[in-house]
């Protein structure tokens, strides 16, 4: 099953947004086995519309269409729909219910231009949006499958996976299940060395793809075949033996963060945990209090970006900062021996490092970080040489140090 | 002149990445004035390039091609291309010296591999990669031009900074001129009021483009015209005319942020900046910290998550907490006191607030922030009230904090 995906509108033909939904839609569709042959963007121009769908139907079984669908701006989209569909507007009663609900449900008026929202073409199914005002529209023609959402993403997202994902699914007759495994500490090409012989190996009906990110490679696994059972077994043996490859870098599956896992960790074992960052300037903290209800585990940071504030804050002794450095395993440590004291935690991360571009040396370049984590009755220390880039230093050192403390917490 | 993108490669129709390339291309175009018309996004087969491109001319004068020119991937993109053109790869000594070059300074020996990227179809104009391997091509053929560019984004934009964009704007005879305005503090809607009048009564040949992020409203005006002087000085009138319309919500210009503009302030006036954050959690001292050389300005910084904190470090009274609560006046008041006597800075960021989305009440719901600024001199404090979605709530609360404090600078 082939599909091409369509957007219609201005912003992004004029650069003013990104297509983020056309890659999500992609992603998607892979993993319920619809292989996308082509994306493209138009914008809201009747012939253009009517072309591009013409040529769509040339190589495509399913039409994904996004856009163009905004309250002020659909009449085009809808009724170029209806002109290639041969049908006409007719007021569904199923729509207009779900325009009311929200309006309703905001305190608003009904205007006549919202009305004119529950307007679709009679020959389409609707898909009622629970989030939004603009239906959804699945059609038939001619053997290939069209659906029209809007583009706002996150109702796009809803009505894809409320109906149109399983729905192609089933018509498909496949079963795609996939597992995402994280790793961290390995970059992408000593990864695949490391899993080359189990990858090769890999059954035909199952897919691995690498998804980096700055710190952390996921490896998403996908199967695809007749029998769920059978599928998950065979994902679960893959994954199980993957596992046993790479053990010490495999730290979460799916949508995990690092930070989700370490506060799932401190809140299950009753800890509390704060930071004393130098290089980071606050981003771990920031990090860590991006999870909702972190309160519950994270005390606070001091963030040290000054000599100063490590000597007076955290009591980082003026004889190891000239000794050894700033940058130094000796300063990590009382870094994190001060601000335990001071924040009164189980728990501390703390980091100094080069982040760049400045402040490298021949014996320290840019990119030298020290990180030291400390948990009840254990404190490890580690240094780690990253790049020369000052953003990509900071969010890795924040990942490095994130993994050290969710492996220091399992191991508690 | 209308153009078309179009991009090659697997990795966008697998959803693996999202194309952020054609929507910098199409501002980039659009700005020298050559509108976009159509983003089609195709895999490395040559049949559907071969179509994609005869597609193409049929509806735009320019066909921008990006990706398929991998080192491993090359020869399809290329052959097809010679095949569209009638031509044949012949070795380019330009090419061949560039990639010479970039070898040598990385220490590595050249492969055949490398060797053949510096084959080119012979009736190009290569384009030089200063960043890369892969050289550009400029193709003109029935009165069209195609310029076909690798997809690592940062080659890309190289090559049409180089070479493509001033070309496109010479062939167009048009000067294309820009500034754009950033604000602050006012919502797209808001702001779209205030400024209607004189937003309606632009000339014709200048245009004006909203372009929001969270907490920020960029105003990009493009003035087009034949003399470059006399667009400049319209832009410059309208410019001076806008400020007028809202001086309380302009901050800055061009690419500026807050966290740059309030560096460049302090290190002018010679003061030094720390921050107490809790509802932030150290959000505040990334943004500050991510510019390169804030140590020169920058001190540290509090996270005092959790109550306990506030009073130990920052001196926050157990009266003030229990009277008005931590998301109080009071209470980011007496944060900024303790922080700037702990930290001994002349300024202060002090916030507290309700991130959401857990928290809120009938007095103080999600998204209600107090935000305190202190310059050697002046105080002010201020209570905000954005929306429930706890990373916007951060965002905001970050960009409404240094907000302040730019004001707070500049009347220093």
């Amino acid at each position: 099953m082939l599909a091409e995906i369509v957007t219609i509108g201005e912003e992004i033909l004029i650069g003013q947004i990104v297509d983020t939904n056309s890659a999500w839609i992609a992603e998607q569709l892979n993993i319920v086995g619809v292989s996308v042959v082509q994306i493209t963007s138009i914008s809201d121009d009747r012939e253009q519309i009517l072309d591009t769908l013409k040529q769509a139907a040339s190589h495509a079984d399913v039409i994904i269409i996004t856009g163009g669908l905004g309250p002020t701006r659909d009449d085009i989209t809808k009724q170029t729909l209806c002109e290639y569909f041969d049908t006409r507007l007719v007021m569904n009663e199923a729509a207009l219910k779900n325009i009311e609900r929200i309006f309703v449900s905001r305190g608003y008026a009904l205007t006549p231009v919202n009305l004119a929202q529950a307007e679709l073409p009679e020959a389409c199914e609707p898909l009622i949006n629970a989030q939004g005002t603009a239906s959804g529209m699945w059609f038939e023609k001619e053997g290939r499958i069209y659906v029209s959402m809007p583009g706002v993403p996150f109702e796009m997202k809803g009505l894809m996976q409320d109906y149109v994902l399983a729905r192609l699914a089933a018509i498909n007759n496949k079963v795609v299940l996939h597992r995402t495994v994280l790793t961290q500490g390995v970059g992408e090409s000593f990864l695949a060395d490391r899993i080359s012989k189990w990858e090769d190996a890999l059954p035909a009906n199952i897919r691995l793809a690498y998804l980096p990110q700055p710190g952390i490679v996921r490896l998403r696994l996908s199967g695809r075949g007749k029998d769920k059972n059978t599928v998950q077994q065979q994902l679960d043996e893959q994954i199980d033996a993957l596992y046993k490859l790479i053990p010490e870098h495999v730290f979460g599956e799916g949508t995990d963060t690092l930070e989700e896992l370490c506060g799932r960790l401190l809140r299950e074992r009753n800890l509390t945990l704060g930071t004393a960052e130098s290089c980071t300037g606050g981003y771990i903290a920031h990090l860590i209090t991006s999870v909702a209800g972190s309160s519950d585990y994270f005390k606070g940071s001091i963030v040290s970006y000054a000599n100063e504030v490590k000597e007076q804050l955290l009591n980082v002794s003026a004889q190891s900062l000239n000794k050894y450095g700033e940058v130094s395993s000796e300063v990590v440590n009382e870094m994190a021996v001060g601000a335990k004291k001071i924040l009164n935690t189980d728990c501390i991360i703390s980091v100094s490092g080069i982040a760049g571009p400045g402040g490298g040396s021949p014996d320290k370049p840019v990119g030298t970080i020290w990180i030291c984590v400390t948990t009840p009755g254990a404190t490890q220390t580690k240094k780690f040489v990253f790049g020369d880039q000052r953003e990509r230093n900071i969010r890795r050192t924040a990942i490095a140090a994130l993994a050290m403390l969710h492996k220091a917490l399992l191991n508690h």
